[in-house]
């Protein structure tokens, strides 16, 4: 019954490198699923600094309140993910399943319950079975290998029909280091200063300070530019653990010269994920970069870009292969920002078809309709007031959406 | 190749008897459509007056801006509406459209331009073959009639289903006065301070500014509370119209407590329309009505409304007939409003199934589940903060919607 690979999955994963001070075990808890590993803990070495961000949603998740508490102590040691239970709107027995997860974990592995960071996702309102958790650390701690990206990236699957790894390498004083990120999500995916679940782990020797402030920017280009369907998680998560095992002198601040290839290794890693996240939007069968230039100012023309990326006539028409510019100019009308018919510009698959509020003369649709029955589609619209830009990331609305999620309990 | 009409349509339409004042046409123009009226007028008598709410969309049509212009005069006396083809992002050229309508408009019939009001809803950035509707105009003023209200309803029907009346009366000062109106609209729906195409007949004798002020306050409680797809159209347009042929005095003031009556059926009416639309929402199979109460004061409420209105995962969680209340969680949480997860109470079809933060202690699923799988679903929400409150309508997302949109221009 799982439904297939989605068309847009990258042709081939990429093989992640130990990162030294980091392990991973996985674990088929059956906390929903049946006959597939649901469950998957990162252990890290003492001295491991994190930071992370999460979903703006008023109705959040237990565990996302616990990494809100946890983050401020900075210290990262063990991370314990499970799918299919959002452990979501479950009251205060939600609160007390994280917290109990917390100090089980402390125990098993020899740190604070505050170094233990939890996250849930999967269906809201339905109490979580922690008690499956608890009894599957101790063996779980007796499986712990550095090896085990994969598994660890498939355990925490939902919807997704593919895992999502990526990695980077950079250099910092001359030492190199690793960056390495798996992720999932592929429906209720809105990021708003968050995420679905994504978790990145380095070598790198950081303070929590600095991850928290890489994050927090690296997210804004990445995460929080990208949607699937418009509905924001309760779960969003993003943490980031820094093991401080290279071979670089510490670093505590994120202006640090020394570290300016990292970010934007770090930042590329971001935007990689988050376009997996997209390319396995439930039901997607296209790719779609929205590139939005001439705003106000930047904020403004992420609002546009979003409001395109969010339209569902403008998703459906892109579904249908259909090039209907027409709901573009709808959805650049109904973000609120400032704009000016008469100057609009807009481009699909780099062919100009309108330009100073008009169709250009003599528009051949030809070449666009040949761009629409691609993979990735690309829409440039440039608004013609000031220097605002943004590029957003998102997947069409088909058949396979409506599918999924008009019996996603049953 | 007309889908079928929606299950939601209402099982008989109101005969609209004639306004003193008033006569409609409709005619075969030829627009896009083939074989169906598509171009519609009505002629008021001198004396009437007319107030407007339109689309907020900064890329509004040339229509909305012409009528915008217009309804500073108060007066109306034609109104010219096509189908197939919106005339919008049309630039120079749909200005100048416009205006030549409006021009052989009040040569035809006799009154000055800036009493002509259009309106086009269909294909966005196509220009209007407005010599089509010059033409037809001498042959549509010899078969001007009062009786002709559904042949009028029918003709500005683009994705419509079914053609949308609704009727009042009232009495002002003890004299009767009819209220009628149609409407057109199933997809392109978040109206916006504006609705699709509405357009409301009377004979009261009213000020322009009244009118306005009463459709200004009772478009906020219908059409502004009313969503299909989240997505605001470039066109929404709502004109009211008020011949004065009614045997009472003239009210310029819509505070004057003899218009109470009249008032309260005109708010009526006008959410009648709208949920007209609602019913009519692309590929619904469920027309749903969210009432948020305990927000922080009634914009919050409405906003809360809206966001579990216009979340895709919940609309299809409805398609698919599954009680899936985690969803509304979600919409309540990502709404930006005030709200308390541990104070959230949440019913469906009047079953409450969570209250302070947590389902319902023996929450049996047996009768939400009946009630998804009628044709009008209940969602109840108390986020337990404070007073305000809201009442939205919409309907479901199904493959349906996917279908009419996947393909509309061809």
């Amino acid at each position: 019954m799982a439904p297939p690979v989605s068309p847009l999955a990258p042709a081939s994963t990429p093989a992640l490198a130990p990162i030294p001070g980091v392990r991973f075990a996985s674990f088929a808890a059956g906390i929903r699923y049946k006959a597939r590993a649901d469950l998957m803990i990162a252990v890290c070495d003492p001295g491991t600094a994190v930071g992370g961000v999460l979903t703006r949603s008023l109705t959040a998740s237990a565990p996302v309140l616990s990494c809100r508490d946890h983050l401020k102590g900075g210290s990262g040691r063990v991370l314990v993910v499970n799918a299919g239970n959002a452990n979501t709107f479950t009251g205060r027995q939600g609160v007390k399943d994280v917290a109990d997860t917390c100090a089980a974990a402390a125990r098993e592995f020899g740190c604070k319950p505050e170094e233990v960071f939890v996250s849930s996702t999967g269906t809201i309102g339905v109490r979580l079975p922690a008690e499956k958790i608890l009894n599957a650390l101790p063996q779980m701690k007796t499986a712990l290998s550095e090896a085990a990206w994969m598994d660890a990236a498939r355990a925490i699957m939902t919807t997704d029909t593919f895992p999502k790894l990526v990695t980077r390498t950079a250099k910092i004083g001359g030492a190199p280091v690793t960056i390495n990120g798996f992720c999932k999500g592929s429906g209720m995916i809105a990021p708003d200063m968050g995420t679905m679940l994504a978790y990145v782990f380095t070598d790198a020797k950081l303070s929590a300070n600095a991850v928290q402030a890489m994050l927090a920017t690296g997210t804004d280009k990445s995460f929080n530019c990208m949607t699937v369907d418009s509905d924001t998680s309760t779960s969003d998560t993003l943490l980031m653990f820094a093991t401080g095992k290279a071979a670089h002198d510490a670093v505590t601040d994120a202006g640090d010269p020394r570290i300016q290839d990292f970010r934007a290794a770090l930042d590329e890693l971001l935007i990689e994920m988050a376009q997996l996240v997209a390319r396995d939007g439930e039901g997607a069968t296209k790719f779609i970069e929205i590139r939005v230039t001439g705003a106000e100012h930047d904020q403004a023309a992420k609002r546009i870009a979003l409001s395109i990326a969010n339209s569902p006539l403008v998703k459906t028409a892109i579904a249908g292969e259909d090039a209907n510019w027409g709901r573009i100019v709808m959805a650049v009308g109904k973000a609120g920002e400032r704009a000016d018919r008469d100057k609009l510009a807009i481009a699909i698959g780099g062919v100009v078809i309108t330009r100073d509020g008009e169709p250009v003369p003599g528009y051949d649709e030809t070449p666009v309709v040949a761009h629409m029955k691609g993979q990735k589609i690309d829409i440039d619209v440039d608004v013609g007031i000031a220097k605002g830009k943004a590029t957003v990331w998102t997947c069409d609305l088909t058949h396979g959406y409506i599918d999924i999620n008009g019996s996603y309990r049953t």
